[in-house]
């Protein structure tokens, strides 16, 4: 069982980050200070950290066929994540061009959205549900992500307990629709931005609040930023976790990604709720001091 | 000799390019309307036109494998542009992030420049010249190219007239080092940008105050924008396009590639300064016009 994968399903794209001395005027020719190339996504870049993390882990999401996808298939190889389940469609991958400016603080994002189609619930019926500990489901096509949540639900029924399939669900962006994915999972990580839209301003104040949303006997988390995370669990006690920030903020892109992975890591290895917050902010600090995912991991 | 090629000689890098309502302000997220990857790179970008207009051209330039170059490769393929010249080295392909606007005929253009060595002199003693018509060079690495250039000169000296190669040159950008070049080709592009420089505010202006940098008999070219073109020979009578500017500007990105270009294949086919100044201008007008470079030739 130990080599059972952690899936990871969601959305990938590529990021290309321009770092300039200064804003670009419209009209103009800049030489950007650097440049890189980076695979985004929220689940995608969570599969980078778990497998940094020394998990076995797996991404399914969709791409389209041509350079883009070739870039981040060669990315899911070289940080050997398991992308297998990836659903091939026509259309295009999506792609950000970013323009990063320390010198002013900003970071601007032109964000290409291709109308590539999210892998629905036919999709996720074609995967063999044997190979997987632990399912985490980034909240996209929430009314299609419910049907693939009650089918793992369906097959854990049949099972005992050692070989059933944790489910965790992110709500991150503020829609409706992703709501409805509350009381789905096992562990639900709710984003700073949705826990503000219902009214609450702390994440003490929000696995509180929240809290009667989730399935019994699950657990809610939420990461408040420099504030650190606060958890709650079945016994209703909320854990924290201080944020540990890094000696200089350099890349604080897809610290959210690295603060879930780390929790999901540790709880799949039977870490308590306390040890996994700790370590999600741990692991997240250390992303926000370097650029990209390289060095988050102490040997 | 009808099938002697041109050869362009200078950037190739792949462009990206975001097509946007508005230009972004800094720190903005921006969805774009569009977003498409086009094989960039002056001297690449003439090499497609003169390949539409009908011209055999070969592109040398440098090149590192990866995504970036498997792009680049099958798109000169797609236009048959003859790449044996290229010279493959380690590192990483250029890459531009440009944001086209075609409410404000905008294109603001973020580069990064790898450090991808230009081709050398060295790199260019290898070439066959008795494959080429003409040579152009898109300035950069301009003691490098003053030496293929003498090269070339030395070479066309042991041959009848007909069998010469003619040599262009490019200044585009506003760099010392590159004014070098003006002596040294039979025809030279000079940039508005370059002109404004030299403080000359039209491009009769600028070919009448420039003149006296080129070489005997040498033709000095500059186009300026919406403004048209000028033009200056030998006999010291300026010659002038207007512009022709598409109904709809859509996409001015490469449109002085275009111009080159254009001039290149009516100078290299025998037509006058007039013609191809005129010619020059109808195919940039054009390119305008549309996305890309597909259409800029009325079949």
């Amino acid at each position: 069982m130990a080599d059972r994968q952690v899936l990871c399903v969601g959305l990938v794209c590529l990021d290309i980050i321009s770092e300039v001395e200064r804003f670009p005027a419209e009209d103009s020719d800049t030489r950007c200070v650097s440049q890189r190339w980076q695979r985004g996504g929220n689940a995608s870049n969570s599969c980078t950290v778990l497998s940094l993390l020394g998990a076995p882990c797996a991404f399914m999401g969709s791409l389209a066929p041509g350079p883009v996808a070739d870039f981040i298939v060669g990315d899911f190889s070289r940080r050997q994540v398991d992308i297998s389940g990836v659903v091939w469609r026509d259309g295009e991958t999506p792609c950000a061009c970013c323009v990063v400016c320390p010198a002013s603080g900003s970071r601007t994002v032109v964000l290409s959205d291709t109308n590539l189609p999210d892998v629905t619930d036919d999709d996720f019926s074609k995967l063999d549900l044997s190979r997987f500990m632990w399912i985490h489901w980034e909240g996209r096509n929430a009314d299609e992500q419910a049907k693939m949540i009650q089918r793992v639900m369906l097959y854990n029924s049949t099972l005992p307990r050692q070989q059933r399939i944790t489910i965790s669900v992110e709500i991150e962006k503020t829609r409706e629709l992703l709501y409805q994915l509350f009381p789905l999972g096992d562990v639900v990580f709710v984003s700073k931005d949705v826990a503000v839209t219902f009214g609450f301003h702390s994440a003490d104040a929000a696995v509180r609040g929240l809290y009667h949303r989730v399935k019994e006997g699950a657990v809610l988390i939420c990461a408040w930023a420099e504030k650190g995370a606060d958890a709650m669990g079945p016994d209703g006690v909320v854990v924290h976790s201080d944020a540990f920030p890094p000696a200089a903020l350099v890349d604080t892109l897809g610290a959210g990604d690295t603060f879930n992975a780390a929790v999901i890591y540790t709880l799949s290895h039977g870490g308590s709720l306390q040890d996994a917050l700790t370590f999600g902010c741990q692991v997240a600090g250390r992303k926000c001091g370097v650029h990209g995912y390289d060095g988050i991991v102490e040997k």
